[in-house]
């Protein structure tokens, strides 16, 4: 599958593909948001930042477009894609004003529409969908941010008042990290162990009202505030704790567990641990949304650090008469074209994840159907895993950018450290990545109703019941396109060119199943071995399991991909997209490249072939280095980076100074011709 | 080698050993520097942290610790590695502290001092060094950072008013990311092109007055703001332009270059490219000093992290009756303890590099004796390397410990986000990393007196005249004991424990000799086809050019521990190091086991028991996490993270309280045996 790439590729064809089902949704945000009031503001002190996020909440709200995932009843367009594709799109913005977007419209409206019932909606949405009422997503505690099925807070149902009695028993126990919560949150949702009769009945959740109109405390509301942090200066998160607060029955958000006047409890579902994963599951859109965001900085970073690789010039060397462009070296092309690779296939994976996102949740909030268990428990893996892989590459990938602007990337006018700063915080909220490939793994080992549990316990039993299983990659995209490229490939992998598509899937499946093998073999062994204990069982090969989930993620990505390219009309875009995508698979492949060795799957002479065939597609790739980016479709005004503007002036002005300077000198040595000619000839090698 | 660790191990014993040679400058910092004062501070506006940077500029000049590397007859020590040991100390505090004191007496300064001459030091260092005289060390342009030798602002002698004319051509040339120019800056240090009789003569450097007393710019100067930066706001970083600035003949630090009267030109050094580097040489302090303070700055955040994951605990396991802690969990451990080995292998690094530097330049500037060029270039080179080394370390560790800290991580109160954002230019200032790996590798690959050239044109003729020299990798430290080593590794590799040093050291440096080997057989054969221009001769190879500089490292670095290993006399700290050694060469080897693969070093099954016998290293050292943070010495009101003073108390509360709770629900249920009971055996287990 060598592909003999067109001199020049029209962006536009690979924007098409990359703005797939919401295309709409990014066109108008394109449209909508060019105004400057939108573009990110450096150099704020803290209460700055907050003031203008709040008034750009308030006139976010203005545009309609926060409306997309609400009822239609509500004057919303029940379009939960949309809804998260817009979030995407204020990503190239404000991260601030998109991280309080997605508090006030995904984490808090959210869950008053998606854990409350119609009496909450008729109450509270429109004022929600408004910003009139700004509100916060109380989950997380001091003490548990993790593993929030041990939320410390207790919410007692007291059948003589037919109030409940919210309480925060120690600091661990306090909200903390609470977006809108140290300034501008009127009313929280809760999240706290709901006791009733003298019962615990696990975690539910309640709207709780946190300051009166004037904006102060309600009586037995502590509330403290995070203060400065890494980034996202304009979000005000801030801490809550309760003192035997008193909250009216009819505010527990009662979709998934009722409590009668006298306290009897109900719930459509018997097993509690399931009943909180099922109101946790109707929450993905904030995962799929952090994940959708990281994607937007990355893309931006690499756009702002490709086009000034592009002009930036740095060394001479002989026989070229200006210096050398960054692009074209190639340990520059190794930090960006790989990332820039990367960045494609996860927004493939994200589209196809929102896809069935919006699939899904409209079956069940729209249709009325019942949740499909199997479908709903593979979103929730698909987000975790994309949420973990897309905010770990940017990351990484806005660091590199950052890199590789130099000192230009260090200044706030380059736009890359806000970016850096802001986006920080995505691996590890809305779930620790660590903890979110743990989440993978455990879907991926039991595959069982009965994993539809918590993430702690690897108990004994589990395992033994698992080994029965086959191991079967049910494969996620494209799938018939998949199975004929794979079954095509002849019986002897070494012959196979390494730029067959056929093999590169077949490879990454193979370590897959090979990894996911291996941990369940492990972990019976030791589940066998009656000394350890439980947490050994699973600690001991912890690594080992976190792998199956990385590999995974790595499978789906490049089936995502391959599903994109199959999508892709125009031809020329195509051939580019086929190398970008031999880029993304050989140099993951070559980055893990001694499991591959370890395992048979790479002979030492093709792992070295390996290397030479990524540095030659890097240089087939280089000279789309641009228009790769230019796919992406990011607005000039959204940038905001000053040596895009500046550094092709410069270094143009630098040219013809050289230039004039070099006539100069020449002119000078025909005119007097002595010692100082010489210097002539060394100069422009130098 | 397999070892057996003592139980306890007293960390003062590792103190010791990290402490060094300038362990009374280690004692002398962490004693009078524990005032809060010296603390960072975070939340301010950049005019805030300029100001309290600047007083407290002011105030340690006052304790005289910023003489140390000044000479005796100005009142200093002349003490070249006490000077660079006290820089890396106040990378404890506040990062934007340490960099202004390295603009000013580091750069500045040691400009002034070691390329000017004795009229300079008369007149400025004794106000340089009482900050009477804030200063500015421009070398860098817009246009031109790695490449310096290419500046492009003249300074062009005219013999009849006996002045320079200092000019800067076009933005591309303006001085930039200038510390202490956009405000206290009353002279610089700034380089340019010098002419004289017509004759260009290279990159030279001039005391320039920029403000006059009030503190404005002096006619011809341009000074900018390069306003706010990802971190370092203390630091007033700016642009310089001149404009036709006329700047007196004795103002030329003419230590390797002079200007008479009537413009001749004389030097010792006669080919300008190696004055030009000759100079740079004689700077190197800055690149040791960096590459040290990012040493402090990651050694801080490992202290947050592993304290924090020694008493954050999360999710619970059957059988236990506490939450796990987070240092229990192998991920966490694979996340902390190879990053806490290769801080202390840099460390032990970096105490050699001192050594050696310190060395080098008392003999020269103190003892007057000729520089010894072989040791200057080797000099360079360690410092070039271990600059790329620690700031990258820095950056990737500094990373893990904010995300092994969860959302806490991520508060300015618990202090890795001001590190994090202080240190991410470490990376690219005082040379850009993969600039100075470049460096390295081209060291490496010529080891001729004529490598000392610039950077640029690895021209046809350099390398064909390499190819007939023998590579012969010199060791660097306790070479008879590595011999030893080395030497004592049976025949057959595959027999050998892993956790032989012996056969540690070797393959690090089978791989460093090869890789070496290969890098030169492939620039012969691309010099060797005519139809390659010369930038491709180099370019095709890049990667595998700066692969030398990274496997030399990495044995440079090994060697040191096993050095350091040897200089230390407690028995259990040595077994400790031992261990910790293993975990820093087993782990690198992991991290690269591809190559070691590809190369017959590891056979597929060595290379799974590589995997886990890190593991088993991980269990080992698990409990002395602390212990090793504890050898760094950190005072504890240096570290300034709230969670540390805060999280184990948050810990201790909860348990009491749950245990309280578990115990007045059992009461229950035996007082009234109905269904609720069930709950209480449920509820530790889930």
């Amino acid at each position: 599958m060598t592909s003999t790439l067109p001199r020049t590729v029209d962006p536009a064809r690979l924007q098409e593909v990359l703005d797939g089902r919401w295309a709409h949704v990014r066109r108008d945000a394109r449209e909508q948001l060019g105004d400057p009031k939108w573009a990110p503001v450096y150099g704020e002190s803290v209460q700055e930042a907050r003031e203008r996020i709040t008034r750009l909440a308030g006139e976010l709200a203005a545009t309609g477009r926060v409306g997309l995932g609400f009822p239609k009843e509500y004057g919303g367009e029940a379009d939960a894609g949309g809804s998260v594709t817009s979030i995407e799109m204020l990503a190239f913005g404000d991260l601030s004003l998109m991280v309080k977007a997605g508090v006030q419209w995904g984490l808090f409206g959210g869950a008053v529409q998606l854990l409350g019932t119609q009496r909450h909606h008729d109450a509270y949405l429109p004022d929600i969908m408004s910003f009139a009422l700004p509100g916060c997503f109380a989950m997380t505690e001091t003490g548990h941010g993790s593993d929030v099925q041990q939320l410390r807070t207790t919410c007692t149902y007291d059948a003589g008042t037919r109030t409940f009695d919210l309480h925060t028993p120690h600091q661990a126990a306090r909200k903390d990290y609470i977006g809108n919560a140290a300034e501008d949150g009127r009313m929280a949702v809760v999240f706290a162990q709901l006791v009733t009769q003298g019962e615990p009945r696990g975690v539910h959740a309640w709207l709780v009202p946190i300051r009166d109109e004037d904006g102060n405390p309600l009586p037995g509301v502590t509330i403290g505030d995070d203060g400065p942090k890494a980034g996202l200066l304009g979000v005000d998160n801030g801490r809550l704790s309760f003192d035997h607060v008193r909250v009216p029955r009819e505010m527990l958000l009662d979709r998934y567990g009722q409590v009668a006047e006298d306290g009897t409890y109900t719930s459509s579902i018997e097993n509690e641990t399931r009943r909180f994963f099922t109101m946790l599951g109707t929450l993905v859109r904030g995962r799929v949304s952090v994940g959708g965001s990281a994607g937007s900085a990355t893309k931006l970073a690499l756009d702002i650090a490709v086009r000034y690789g592009d002009v930036r010039r740095q060394f001479a060397a002989p026989g070229r008469d200006r210096e050398i462009v960054l692009n074209d070296y190639l340990v520059h092309q190794r930090k960006l074209l790989p990332a820039l690779a990367t960045s494609y296939a996860l927004a493939f994976a994200q589209e196809e994840l929102v896809n069935t996102m919006h699939d899904v949740q409209t079956a069940v909030h729209e249709h009325g159907e019942a949740v499909d268990e199997a479908a709903q428990r593979e979103l929730e893996s698909r987000a975790a895993g994309l949420k973990a892989a897309n905010t770990w590459h940017a990351t990484r990938t806005i660091q590199t950018c950052r890199e590789a602007c130099g000192g230009a990337g260090y200044l706030a006018e380059n736009r890359l450290p806000q970016l850096k700063a802001d986006t920080d915080v995505f691996t590890t909220f809305e779930g620790d990545n660590t903890v979110l490939l743990q989440l993978v793994a455990k879907g991926l080992l039991t595959g069982y109703r009965d994993a539809f549990g918590s993430l702690d316990g690897w108990g004994r039993v589990a395992f033994v019941a698992d080994m029965v299983r086959e191991t079967v990659l049910e494969r996620t995209a494209a799938r018939g396109l998949i199975a004929r490229l794979v079954d095509a490939v002849p019986g002897r992998d070494e012959d196979v060119p390494l730029r067959d598509r056929g093999w590169q899937l077949k490879v990454f499946e193979f370590r897959e199943k090979h990894t996911l093998e291996g941990a369940i073999r492990r972990l019976r062994r030791n589940a066998a071995n009656e000394g350890m204990e439980p947490f050994q069982v699973f600690n001991s090969v912890q690594d080992h399991v976190l792998r199956t989930a990385s590999t995974h993620i790595d499978r789906v990505v490049l089936e995502a991909f391959v599903a994109g390219i199959e999508r892709t009309t125009d031809p020329d875009a195509k051939a580019l997209l086929e190398a970008l995508c031999d880029l993304y698979a050989l140099s993951t492949i070559e980055a893990d490249k001694g499991w591959f060795l370890e395992h048979g799957q790479l002979t030492p002479a093709r792992s070295k072939a390996l290397t030479a065939t990524v540095n030659t597609l890097l240089a087939e790739l280089r000279p789309h280095m641009v228009t790769l980016v230019d796919g992406f479709a990011i607005p000039r005004e959204w940038k905001a980076a000053a040596i895009l503007e500046e550094e092709a002036d410069r270094q143009e002005a630098m040219h013809l100074e050289d230039r004039a300077a070099a006539d100069a000198r020449l002119r000078t040595a025909v005119v007097a011709p002595d010692d100082s000619a010489t210097s002539v000839e060394v100069a422009p090698a130098q």
